[in-house]
C-alpha cells in the first residue's frame, strides 16, 4: 500500500463534502491544486491554462458567480479562485520522475445537480461528511480525484521512470470539459493515457482493464418558434410549436438503424406552451443521439437535423439547434489492457481482473483518449469495482473506501510498468 | 306537363343504360347532340368549342381510345366522334326565344367508375336498362340530361322572352369539367343561371329553390420519393418515402380549424411500398380540402402544402404536389330562389318547396355560378327531389322517374319567369 | 347617471389594485361583501353558502393559505376571511324591490396570474393603481364587479319592481366557479338572468345585447407514465412517456371535424422527461376541446379520450385524464337581447347598440344562462364595449372608465324593464 | 472435379428458366425428383411427407391451380403433381453411404415474382434460359438446387461413410418452408447440418465457411378497420383507418433500440382508403421486424403489437394482425466452419477461404440449423461466392456458373469429412 487508507478517505470524504456541477468547481479545483502543491508537483497548469476555448455548456455568469462566492466561503484561496474566473476550472499536473515514456492519468472532478440522500444508512449522512452544497458527488468523482492526488503521492514509491502527468478534468457530466482539455495541448506529448472509473456496477476486489463500448454522442437543445393564437377564437393566427416538437419527436425516434454500429436518440426533455387556450408559440426538445462508431453518431445527428427542420417547415415555424456537448467512441488498447490486468493480479485485494468490460454510455473522457491514439500513443480506460449501494446518479450512492487504496496501487503499477514493459 | 313523361323517360333510360365516366362522354355526348339537333337549336357549341383549355384530371390517351371505340360501336354518329377526340366532350347549346335575358340552365353528364346492382328489385336492372358499360349513372346525371333536353322543349311553350343556353357539362365528379367550361366565355352573356341536382335526400315532391353550403375544394395527388434500401443490411440507405408520407397524413389532420369557417381534410386514399424488406422508396396520399369559404379552402391548402414540404425534408425525400381539380365555394341568389320557390309551388305535384338547403359537399358548378356572378348576372343550384332506394353513388341508386317532369316543369316555369319578374 | 362616476372608479381601481386568481379572491370576496353591506342587501349568501360542492381545480392549500395570508395583510376582514376558508370564495346577494320577477346579474370576480405592465403610458401604471398582488385584472373582471355593485346601487333608483339578484361568481378563468353556482341552488327561482362582460373589442360607447356564440369547452390534464431507463446502456427499459405524448398530440389535433358545428382542440401546454440521458417517465398535456355546440363538444372529447389511450397503449404507459373545467355553450334569448338593446337606444352616451355579437371563445356563465333556461326562465350576455389598448389577457389590458357608468346605467335600466314588459 | 461441369450447366439452366415463386414450385420439385431417381437414392420424401403442417403464407387455391397447370403444360409428371396439390412442395431424400453419421444438406428451391432482365449483356437473355414463368430466380435457387443435385452425385466418388441427407425446402423467400421442414422428423437424426448460399457478394473463388449474423425476423401484415364517413358531409361518422396506420407507422419505427442486440423494423408495403372524398375505413401494413437475437426480435416484435393496438384504439379502429412468417437468429458451429474452410483450402480453384461471414439479413435456414442444434448435432451455413452482375433480387442478377463444381466439390470434400474428422 503506497499510501496510507486514511489519507485515502480523508481526501474523498472531503470532496465528497462539497460537491460542485460542472465548470463550477471553485473549491474542488483549489482544494485538488493545494493538495498538488503540497505534494510537489513540477508543472502546474490551472484553469484557463489546462483548457482550450472549446468549452461547452458553460453556465451563465450569475450561476458562476453564486458558487465562486460559495467557494470563498467554504475557505478556498480567493487568489486562486481569482484564476478560475468565468468557469474555468480544473488542472494539468506534471511529475518528472526521470527518463521515460510520459504517462497520462485522467480524472474527472465535477458533480451533479442533485439532492444527497439523508438516510440513516447512507454513510456520508450517518458519519457526517454529506454534502453541503445541495449539490451531489453521485457518480463517484471524489474517489477519481483521490485516485489521482493518491497516484501522485504514490508515483515517487514506484520505480516508475518517466514524466508523470495528471488530467483533473472538469465538466464531464455535461461532456462539457473533455473536448477543451484535449485541446489543451498538455495531452500531444502524452505515450500512454490511462482514464479511470470507479464502480459501474463492478464490486469491490474486481478491476475491468478496458472499457469497449463507448457510444459517442452529441446532446442538443433544440427550440421551435411559431406564433401563438387564441385556441378558441383566431386558431388560424396560431403556428404551433408543440406540433412541430411532437412531429420532431416521433420522427426522431424513428430515424433508420444504421448497419455499422448501434444507434440511440432520446428526447429526455421536452415542453412547449403557456395556457390551455393559447396555440403554442415556444417548444424545446432537450435531447441525445449516441452511436457505436463517430460515424454512426454523426449520421443519426444529421438525420435528427433533418427531422427538426421538416416539423418546422410541416407547422411554419423556426428551428434553432444548438450542439451543447458531443464526444466520439474510443476503445481501449490491449497494450494497456494488459498492463493494467497484470497489475490487478498482482494486487492482493483485486479478486477478479477482466480485461474488457462494459460502460453501455458515453464519457467525453474518449476525447482524451482519441487524441492521444491520434498523436501515436495509447489510452485505456479502466475500471476500479466498488460496492455501491444506490445506482450511480441516484441519491443513496456510495463509493466503498476500501476500494480507494486498491485503486491507487493498481494505477500506481500499471503506470509505473509502461516503461519498462512497453517498447 | 310540357313534354309528355314517356319521352322523358325514354331520354332518361337510354342516358342510364350507356353511362361513361368523366371526360369519356363520347356516346353521351354524341346522343345530347343528336337530339339538340332534332328539338333544334340555334346554336350549338360542341367539345373544344364548349371549353377552355383548362381541363383536369384527363386520363390518358389509350383510355380515352378504348372509350370512344366503345362509343361508336354502340352506335355513336363516327364524324361527331372525330370531333371529341383526345377527350373534348360536353356541348352548349343556345336557343332563341326573342328578347330578354339570357338565361342558362347547367346540367352535368358524366357518370361514376362503379358496378351497378344486378338485384331484382333494382328497377334498372328488372326493367333491362341496367348499365352496359361497366360504369354507372350512380349520381343522377342520367336525369340532369334528361332535364336540360327537356326544358329545351318546354321553353318555347312557355311564354319565356328572352335566349335559353343549355351547358351539358362533362367530368363533374372528378372536378375536372367545370372549370374549362366556364372559363369557355360562353357564360359571359348569362343574366340568370339555374343549375340543378335531382334526390339529395330530398324526397319526390320536394323542390330546393337554393342550394348555399358548398364547401370549397381543391384535391391533391401527392407523392414522396425517397430511396430504396434494404430493410435488414443497409437501413441507413433508405429514405422512407413511407414514414414521410406517415408524417404528412398525421400533420395534415392536424390543420388548424380556421375560425372563418368550416374546414375539412382527408387523405382519402394513399399507398407505399412494394415488399416487407425493402425501404419504401415511394409513397402517395390522394386526398382534398375543402373550406365553407373559399378563402379558408386556400389556408387550409397552403398549410397542406408546407405539411408536404416538411414530411419530405424529415425524412430528407423530394416530393411533388399535383393539383387535380378544385371548385370554389358559392352561394345562391336570393332573386332566383325566390322565382323557383314560386314555379314549384305553383306545380300540382310539388308537395313541398324550400327556399334554402343542404348538400355538405363540393360541385364544380360553382366555377358556372362564380362567373355569372363575377360578371354581374344571378345565379341558384335547385334540387329536384326523388325517391332513391340507395344513396347517391351507391350500386342501387335509382331515380324517381316521376320526378322528370315536375323537375323540366319548374324549371322551364322558373326560367320563363326570369324575364317577367326581374329588374 | 344613477350612481357618481367617482365612485364607480373608486371602486374598479380597488380592485384593479388587489387582483386575485381563481379560488383565491380572499381580499376581493371580502372587499365586495363589505360594499354589499354598506349599500345594504336583503340576503346575502358567502363562499360556502353560495356554491355546491362541484368546484373545479382548486388550488392546493398551501398556495390557498399563502393568498388567504396576503388578504389578510392588506386589511380583510379576518372573521369574513374564515368563511372564506379553502377557497369557498364568491357571494349571491339579493334586494328586495317588491312584487315581480326575480332577476339575476352575473358578474365574475378573479385576476389572471400574469404580470401587469409597468409601462408609463399604461394608465393603472402611470395612475398608481397597479397591481399590487404579482396577478393582474387583464380580463376586466374589476370593471365587471364594478358593475354589479353599481347596479345593486342603482335599482333602487330606477323603477325596478321585484327581487334583484346579484351572482359574484369566482373562478371563471378556470372554468371552475360557473358550475358550482349554477348547482348552488340560487338560480333555481331566477326568471330572467343578465350576464356582462365589458370589451371584446368592442369600443366605448357600443354595447351588444346578446353574445350567441359561445363554444362548450372542457380542461383538461392528461399525464401519461411510463418508466424510466438509460438511453444510452438500457434503452428497452424505458416506456417512454414523451412519445405517448407526442403521438396523442399529433392525433388530438387530427380528431375529425364534425359536420354539426366548429370544434376547436388544443394542447396548449406539455412537458415530459427530465434529462437527456434518461428514458423520460413522465409527460403531461394541458389542454382543451371545444365545440359550437355541447354535443360536438361532447364527441370531440370522447375521441380525445380515446386518442389518449391508445397513445399510452401504443408505449405501454399509463395515462390519467382529469377534466379541469367545463362549460357547456348557450344562447342568449331573443326577448332580453330586445330589452337590453332598448335600454342600450336610450342612453345618451351609447353611440351603437348591436343585437346579435360575437365572442369566439367559452365562459362558464353558460353554465348560469342553461340553469335558468332549463327552469323555464330567459338569459342572456351582454357586452359593455370599452376601448382597451392591449388585448384581454395581455399585460397591456386596460378598461376605459367611461364605460363604466354607462354599463351600470344600461344594465339597471334593461333589469327595470323586465318587470314592465315581459309577460 | 466430381461431376462434369456441363452437366451442372445444364441443371442449373433448367432451373433458371422454369421459376416458381413459394409454395409453387411443381415443376420444379418434379424435375428435382426426377433428377434424385435417376441418381438413385435410398429414400424420398415427397412433398407432404417433407413438411409438418406449420406452413406459413402459402396462396390461395386459385393461385396455386394456375402455376401447376403451367407446370403440366410445361411437362411435369401429371401422377407427381398430384402428390404436389395444395402446394405441398418440396422433397427430402437419403443416401446411404455406410457406416457413419447421418449429414445433411439443405438447399432452397423458390423464385421471386419478379420480371427478368431482357438486356444484352444479361447472359439468361443472351443465351436464351431466361425465364419462360414471368417469375425470376434473382437470389440463385437455380445454382443451390444445382448444387444438392451434384452433391448426391459426387457423394459416391468421395470416401464419405455414414448417410447424407437432402433437404430441398420450398418458401424460403416468404420465409414459409423453413419452420414446416424443421419440423418435419426428418432433422432429428442429422449430425451435422450444411446450408449453403451462393454469392452475397462475395466473389467467384472465395468460400466463407460459416455466417454468423442471421437476423431473426418477423413478418406480418396488419389491417386496421373503421368506417367510411363522406369527407365533405359527415366527417365525424367516419373512422379512419388511415389515421390509424400513419400513427402506427410512425411509433413502429420509433421503438426503442435493445442494447442487446440490432433490430429492425419496417413499413415496407402500405396502403389504405378508396376515394379522396370518403373517410378511409380500411388500411394496411405489410411490414417485419428483426433483431440480432430471437429474445431481441420477440421484443421488437411484442412493442409493434402494442403499437398497432395503441393505433386502432386512438382511432376507433380494430385491428388484426396475421404473423406470416419467421426465422429464428442462428450461428454457426465452429467444427463445421473448420471443416468447411479446409475443404475450400484444399480445392485449387478457391483463391480465399475466410471462417466468418456477413449476410445482415434473415433466413429460414435457421431453422433447421436449429433443430439440428437442439437435438445436439452441429450446423453451419456456408457461402459458395460468385461473381454476379447485379443484386441479389434484382433483373439482373445471374450466377457465374464456374463457381457451380467449385461449390460442389468443396461441399463434397466438407460432408466427406464429417466421419473422419468429427469426434
Amino acid at each position: 500500500m503506497y499510501v496510507p487508507r486514511e489519507r485515502l478517505i480523508e481526501l474523498r470524504r472531503a470532496f465528497h463534502q462539497h460537491p460542485e456541477p460542472a465548470w463550477r468547481e471553485f473549491w474542488t479545483t483549489a482544494k485538488v491544486v493545494s493538495e498538488l502543491r503540497d505534494i510537489g508537483v513540477d508543472e502546474l497548469h490551472i484553469g484557463r491554462e489546462a483548457l482550450s476555448d472549446e468549452r461547452l455548456a458553460v453556465p451563465d455568469e450569475e450561476e458562476l458567480a453564486s458558487w465562486r462566492e460559495r467557494a470563498r466561503e467554504a475557505g478556498a484561496d480567493p487568489d486562486l479562485l481569482e484564476e478560475l474566473a468565468d468557469g474555468w476550472t480544473g488542472c494539468v499536473a506534471a511529475i518528472d520522475c526521470g527518463e521515460g515514456p510520459t504517462v497520462g492519468l485522467r480524472v474527472d472532478i465535477d458533480g451533479l445537480p442533485r439532492e444527497e440522500s439523508t438516510a440513516d444508512d447512507h454513510i456520508p449522512a450517518r458519519e457526517g461528511f454529506r454534502s453541503e452544497t445541495g449539490a451531489m458527488h453521485a457518480c463517484g468523482h471524489d474517489a477519481h480525484m483521490t485516485f489521482g492526488l493518491g497516484v501522485a503521492e504514490a508515483i515517487t514509491e514506484t520505480d516508475f521512470s518517466g514524466t508523470l502527468k495528471l488530467f483533473f478534468q472538469p465538466a464531464e457530466e455535461v461532456i462539457g470539459g473533455g473536448k477543451p482539455m484535449a485541446e489543451s495541448g498538455h495531452l500531444d506529448d502524452v505515450d500512454y493515457l490511462f482514464a479511470v472509473h470507479v464502480g459501474l456496477d463492478y464490486p469491490t476486489g474486481e478491476v475491468v482493464a478496458g472499457i469497449d463500448d463507448f457510444l459517442a454522442i452529441t446532446q442538443f437543445y433544440t427550440t421551435f418558434e411559431g406564433h401563438p393564437g387564441h385556441a378558441g377564437a383566431r386558431p388560424e393566427e396560431g403556428r404551433n410549436a408543440v406540433q412541430a416538437m411532437a412531429t420532431a419527436v416521433q420522427n426522431l425516434y424513428g430515424i433508420e438503424r444504421h448497419s455499422e454500429g448501434e444507434s440511440r436518440v432520446n428526447a429526455g426533455h421536452v415542453g412547449g406552451g403557456t395556457a390551455t387556450n393559447i396555440i403554442p408559440e415556444e417548444a424545446f426538445i432537450h435531447g441525445e443521439v449516441r452511436g457505436e462508431t463517430t460515424d454512426v453518431r454523426d449520421y443519426t445527428f444529421e438525420r435528427a437535423e433533418q427531422v427538426f427542420e421538416g416539423a418546422a417547415v410541416s407547422h411554419d415555424c423556426t428551428v434553432d439547434i444548438e450542439i451543447e456537448g458531443d464526444a466520439p467512441s474510443a476503445e481501449s488498447d490491449a497494450e494497456l489492457v494488459e498492463l493494467v490486468t497484470d497489475a490487478a493480479r498482482g494486487h492482493p485485494d483485486v479478486e477478479r481482473a477482466t480485461r474488457r468490460g462494459e460502460i453501455g454510455g458515453s464519457e467525453d473522457a474518449t476525447f482524451l483518449m482519441q487524441r492521444v491514439q491520434d498523436t501515436g500513443g495509447l489510452a485505456t480506460y479502466a475500471c476500479i469495482g466498488t460496492d455501491h449501494p444506490g445506482g450511480h446518479h441516484t441519491a443513496t450512492f456510495d463509493v466503498d473506501e476500501a476500494s480507494l487504496s486498491l485503486g491507487v496501487d493498481v494505477l500506481a503499477d500499471a503506470i509505473a510498468a509502461t516503461a519498462e514493459t512497453m517498447p
